[in-house]
């Protein structure tokens, strides 16, 4: 009998497939610095179609696609993001819009359900009139899915009421899309539709697709122009990038129809898991235990071909 | 019959006594950006006397007195600061911390009482083993009066406990003390023991003690040490300051004993205001406007003779 | 017989005439954060008048007027400033422009004469087709005249050249004026043609004019809408600073004619200074205590009666 | 006959080897952000052993490698950098270390040979006695090879005679090795020796060693803990990095002993293009062209078999 030990503790914690191994084995490259790798440049073009944007750009991380987002949409001294209280970017990202960008936060309550109520949003934009006491409100960030509710999905109704509420004010709006292809999956929706009202998004390639490195933002061209640069000031610009831009496309290409099956597989184990652990520790933790589960599941259950 | 108008928009718009131009005339003063202007000097000796801190440093304003506050306590890159998300530093300083300090702010709900819960501040420190995803929290910052809550009094209990809070955390805390003499007449407490947790506090001189301009930070001889680096790199270094210092003396020598009156004076108003308005407005529009007034009639009645 | 003690460590050190103080303690004062201040506001329009420019704003020092006037020109993320590498900026203003702006500085080699070739400032100008590699370049500084040079004057053709140069580029040009109207005075010509060509200038109302702080910065009313916003945030916003604007006036009004006087005095001096000194120094040593001399002397010589 | 273009932009443009293909297709990974990707921790292990520090850490790029040694040497606010006017971090790195850090850069003439003399670092140091109007030196930057100077050597004796400096004066010195393997080669000196007195380095696996991508930084364990969290707050952490890292291992093991082949090839084909050039363009253009080769031809030729 064989054992097999599958490593829940992230989606973070993906291997790239074979078929990923061999992309990268065989990829053509050129020094994408210079903007020359083809290979970047087929991931950039394919993800900003399936994402209804101008343009696309790889970048290392995560991280680095929300700090590049709202360091380009707030590049005046003197800028506020709004954004909510429990998101990625205000409690995992190290901090890293003020202490390395200048901006200042302003959040709002996050619900449950990852979303924060509108009228809450509204009040926390700030009038420009009073610009001298105030900083400048510039952009409002969303995150579909919403880690720290657990994964849960923000509605394209949702998205659409805060995209149009930050055009009423003149603000941008970013989504943090880490993992928008699950959000894809589970509404049945597709990425454009829910990234319509953004004026840009950060979506991951590694996580649940199991690429091993990497996130694309996506946006106008302007966008996307200075988000080039601000990438090589941070050091994200890497030269023969289509090494890994060629796992990327495998994940779009290949892993995007294997989250549904994940997702199942997830709601399965969770509810084994629920049993297990329901007499023992109370419900929220139950809640917390199973949103951590059902992220780590994600991707990792298929490529172990539970 | 004489009319006389009196200005309640603000205590900010309180205007220098004959005591203060007098002083101002007559002031003894040098070149303070070379340490040297002995009014100045005085006034920091005398205002460190009455925080009970070692030392003390004359600034032209209240924002720059929380700015040096916080970037001195903050002064690593990937700091965080714990705040009230209604605290004034938050609100209605530009958010400077962030646009010019590359500080994170983290927010804890202001209670209606101008205090935030403990627990709830504890919660949003970071612990420093997650180093790698969170900013480093360095340092709580509390307001007392606290201004958006229409003026309300920390008690010493409550920044007792705050105190032992953050020195349990290793972290600093500072005290927006723009109005904390208001607060020691009003709880009949010394400046010194409501300030006694604290590792630095900003204390103004303008509002209602009446000086033309000005506050003073007060703390450690190290923290002032930095302090003086930091207003000099600011800008807010000033030449023969000692002329504002004169004028400050005086606020804090006679100015402190008429406050009692200007909170009778205040209470007094706000009871006829209150009849006046409360079957036009909701009781919340009441409290707010009160406290606007309450505000605005410190130290202002006073001079007007009222 | 009466010996009186003449101050000549800096320009810095002069104290305010008997007519400021009395200015100052009769002075019609409001809130000048309001922008309520009539004395302020009375300033503010004549410097606007001297240095031909759309507007003025008062600020606690000169740091904070070339703070301001650079961060206000270099507002976007990824700016660069080109400045003499012996520049008061650049050498003593604690590097504030980057530490506290994020502006990074690109130096030209200062001439004896406080100038810097204009090719070299040409060549420093960073091309914008590059900005995936270079920061853009927004801003030309000059210093009017350059303290480090021993107070050596720039004539109306440098920078107007300057000026012309920085048109070209698309840059703004912004000119440390602390000591312009001594300047004005050394070459005859008047204080608005000097700064003809500049964006912005920030100039010194202490040192040599004796006021007993305070600078102001001009240029158009754009600009000073800015300046005022980030001089709140940096906390240089001060409430009945018409106290110290007061004295300002008179500064302007009855010093700049005593300038004259303390060039010849300065000169004298530095005559017998030299006799005494120069067998003892190298030479350049000689320059160096003479240019100190010669920066001391100014105004403070006047008012001591000599 | 076969024709075999050879591209000589730079060395950037190196492509990876069968070698280093196959080592990716096979590379053992894991969550790097989690600090357990096997690969990635080999690597580092080997950079450290190689240049002789504590520790070792892989980044995206050299301009991140410069970025996060810049900036944990000067993790406090108003800290101050010396290096070479004409150093890559100054001129081709977008000002980060100001526009993202807050470092001040001073700068340093950079003589032809990469050098700056010793005696101009020593009064670039600014006098911590004066930190009321001086930022605050931490740390100096050498570049070996130096890139600007056509990609000259620095000696042993001339970095450790910094080192000296920088220790005499309490600093930390910092080396951009993008190239040092180039330099270990053509002195015939091991890379430990040539980075001794430095404190940190910044080494180019990519480049002349042909790895597609990435950087590696060498310190203390302290330096590189620090630099761990800098990394992820710049968005490079990324995860199963141990792809490019298996490439990297490769590059170390197998390219540095063709180096001393591509330096010949270099020189040779530099010669035969100095004969066409040097009658039709200046002597200082013929060695910048020069320069450009030579750096290009680095790694370059020998993957095309030349």
């Amino acid at each position: 009998m064989v054992t097999r030990t599958v490593d829940l503790r992230s989606d973070t914690v993906t291997k790239p497939t074979e078929t990923m191994r061999a992309a990268m084995a065989t990829a053509d490259v050129d020094d994408d610095v210079l903007c020359h790798d083809p290979t970047a440049l087929r991931l950039e073009t394919e993800m900003a179609r399936i994402t209804g944007k101008e343009a696309a750009l790889f970048v290392p991380s995560g991280t680095m696609g929300n700090l590049i987002s709202v360091l380009v949409h707030c590049d005046i001294r003197g800028s506020e993001v709004v954004l909510g209280n429990n998101s990625h970017i205000h409690i995992y990202e190290n901090g890293g819009i003020s202490t390395i960008g200048g901006v200042h936060p302003r959040t709002v309550k996050n619900n449950e359900d990852g979303t924060m109520d509108i009228d809450l949003i509204e009040a926390a934009i700030r009038d420009p009139r009073w610009a001298l006491v105030f900083p400048i409100t510039r952009l409002i960030c969303l995150e579909n899915t919403h880690a720290n509710s657990g994964g849960k999905c923000l509605s394209v109704e949702y998205t659409d009421q805060v995209g149009e509420l930050a055009k009423k004010h003149g603000l941008k709006l970013h989504i943090d899309g880490a993992r928008i292809f699950n959000a894809s999956v589970a509404l049945g929706i597709p990425v454009h539709r829910l990234l319509q009202a953004a004026d840009s998004a950060s979506i991951c390639l590694s996580k649940g697709l199991g690429a091993p490195v990497g996130s694309v933002i996506v946006g106008s061209n302007s966008f996307i122009a200075k988000a080039k640069i601000l990438r090589k000031t941070l050091g994200g610009g890497m030269r023969q990038v289509g090494i890994l831009c060629a796992a990327a496309i495998v994940a779009v290409q290949e892993n995007v129809a294997k989250l549904e099956g994940d997702h199942k597989n997830a709601k399965v184990l969770a509810g084994r898991v629920r049993i297990v652990l329901h007499h023992q520790i109370s419900e929220s933790d139950v809640q917390y235990t199973l949103s951590c589960f059902q992220q780590a599941l994600t991707g990792v259950l298929d490529q172990n071909g539970i």
